[in-house]
């Protein structure tokens, strides 16, 4: 027999199925980085367009092995569909083996019936992940919105349902100033802006829209990504989005002092979004109108 | 700023909603004529054989302010996924203005979190529509049948799970007689017949199955639109269909005091289908001979 | 009038939705043979790897005359159709008449408002059904598992959402030892084994996994197959599996004391299969790793 040299365990399954449900639909394979201090995530989307990094502290296991650093590639399809399979209070253990270098085994164990599913995960190539994601520190950003991750989803979910570009992806145009946030897009024969008013300290202290803007920004992003990153709120109720014009916006998780979530997108800038931009002014001064 | 011309509320977003979830799978476009006395919606389908009114009186809205009659041909599609958006207790503003002729203005505001979704459509054309809806007398219909709203959409999804012409359109044929309306369709090895007898007076008052007839009538219609049709099952616990070989049957739905959704729909009269009723006449004699 | 040659009630159409359920997404057309003792049904996979045989003795109608044996081939689809219509309260009554001997009536009656639905079924040619299936007697089978029906189900679609054969079937190998029995299957980049250990007689007494078994046996089956036998599970909470490398397979649930419903399969024998075996003994060894 080969000696363990990676060996994890999570008393709930939860938490693991949530992390590949937001990961896995926009993102096929990733690199798994195994060390003492926990494991990181990184994978990048086949268009090059996103990215995402995902820390999940040694801390957050109920148990952790990790004899060497172990870095492998897997196919989140696969992992995913596993994961469907077990039920929430399902024990997961993650286990490698010296030697037996390219597989990894997930088993699920039901502590109802003892049932036990045991995956043999093999290693994949990952396309250049790991990257270098240089941290961008914060004073850079020229704004941050800080809202419930929930009401993020809908905002998606709304936008997604209205959009419609034809072929193309459907394109959102994200606004901050001072007082709100605003996400527009265009129907086929129609546009829909949704207004997010910071909340006044007063009124909703557990759920606040929190905006804090340097400058003012507007930034137009595929719709698809945004409707992908929004799954991270089964992980966290908070979602935090850095935006800055010559920068890669951030959306950001964290995950409940164990980690976190980050997803990273490249604003698009192109001359028709910029009309849309200026057809979206329009709408601002509406919107401003309706507020006085 | 141009003057408003034209700004309706209400302060529930229902009412619209299912007025626009009974119209826009089967309706791509409608007219919306605004006046004084309310809005007067008219839609024909695509194949000419369906067409719709609605009417809902100013008094079914919470604010009502109309200037000038306005005529606006709107994209149905485009409308019904900015509704389904919507929370049943969005606060729904419609607004236009005087000179920015081209577009009309939607705004839900949620009561509950005072998020604000703007939706700003562009008229489009509408083919022919308005057109002159002739009223027909009562008296000139051969059979006038009363049932639940939730009973006529049930016996559509059963005819539809049933039915099955193959490329062809699903014909149902509706039988009235004295004591029951019969409903049926044929399937692949097969053929279904839905009985609904006439309520008798004292055992269900709440929800009547009513029958007026002064002929007996045997009539063919395409199951596609009746299925959309029972849609208004939302707006109305009953449904009114009225029918005559030499009409347009109707379909009424009241809505409840301030206006009402009529489907008007042209009987299909084939030979092929004519050998259809003759086989359910068959039918129609099992019928019989099972309720004695 | 013909006179009425059979006739029978059931007071809850719930039994015979269940058993169309059970069998028609796999089995098209089946024989019905009607006699004294009851109704006997038979089918056959277009394929000719799968058989099932149901068996309702006449106890389990509430109202049972059949005057002669009856034998007709029906559509299975259809009838399903018909069924998904039926309430799980209706009654049900099956009715043919002399001499008019090409169709069979299904009157679905509501107890609550009287509605009635009347289908009227063609007979079909069934393909060379009835068959003659020999009994197998118990004795023969190398190994008997007997579990929750719903646990079998589950693991069915466990296997399902993981398996990936691409265009092929996914296969997968059930493997019988004394303690436990396995399941196995492949995706596009791992395996996955489920393990289900024998019941201890003192934990779980209501339900049991039991395993009676002669000799070690690993077959190999195609998942969907399994997948449609699995649907018995709303027929009896435990199903009955019989393996032997020499025999067709028989999943088996009874339906309380009135009859069953048996799924019989052959094994897949290749080569390729026989190469999985070899994978999955090593996965073998592992599980019984993991139990010491």
């Amino acid at each position: 027999m080969f000696a363990t040299i990676l060996e994890l365990r999570l008393v709930q399954a939860t938490l693991f199925k949530n992390v590949l449900e937001a990961i896995s639909d926009l993102f096929s394979k990733a690199n798994f980085d195994f060390s003492g201090t926990g494991l990181e995530l990184q994978a990048m989307d086949t268009s090059h367009v996103a990215l995402v990094a995902l820390l999940l502290r040694a801390e957050a296991f109920n148990h952790y092995l990790c004899d060497r650093d172990l870095s492998m590639g897997l196919n989140l399809a696969d992992m995913a569909k596993a994961f469907r399979c077990a039920n929430n209070d399902d024990i997961i253990t993650i286990k490698a083996e010296e030697d037996w270098s390219d597989t990894v085994t997930f088993t699920f164990e039901s502590p109802e019936d003892g049932e036990i599913s045991i995956f043999d995960f093999d290693f994949v190539g990952t396309n250049g992940v790991p990257l270098e994601i240089p941290e961008f520190p914060e004073s850079e950003y020229q704004a941050k919105v800080r809202m419930p991750s929930a009401k993020f989803m809908r905002i998606c979910k709304k936008l997604s349902s209205f959009g419609d570009s034809g072929d193309r992806d459907t394109v959102v145009i994200i606004s901050v100033d001072k007082e709100c946030v605003n996400f527009f897009t265009r129907g086929k024969t129609g546009t829909s802006t949704i207004v997010c008013r910071q909340t006044q300290t007063v009124d909703k202290p557990k759920e606040p829209t929190l905006i804090e803007m340097k400058e003012q920004v507007s930034l137009a992003f595929d719709l698809r990504y945004m409707n992908s990153f929004s799954k991270g709120s089964t992980l966290s109720d908070q979602v935090t989005i850095s935006l800055s014009s010559n920068l890669p916006a951030v959306f950001e998780y964290k995950i409940a002092e164990t980690g976190y979530i980050r997803y990273y997108m490249l604003p698009r800038i192109e001359e028709d979004e910029m009309q849309r931009i200026t057809k979206e002014d329009k709408m601002q001064n509406e919107v401003d109108e309706m507020q006085n």
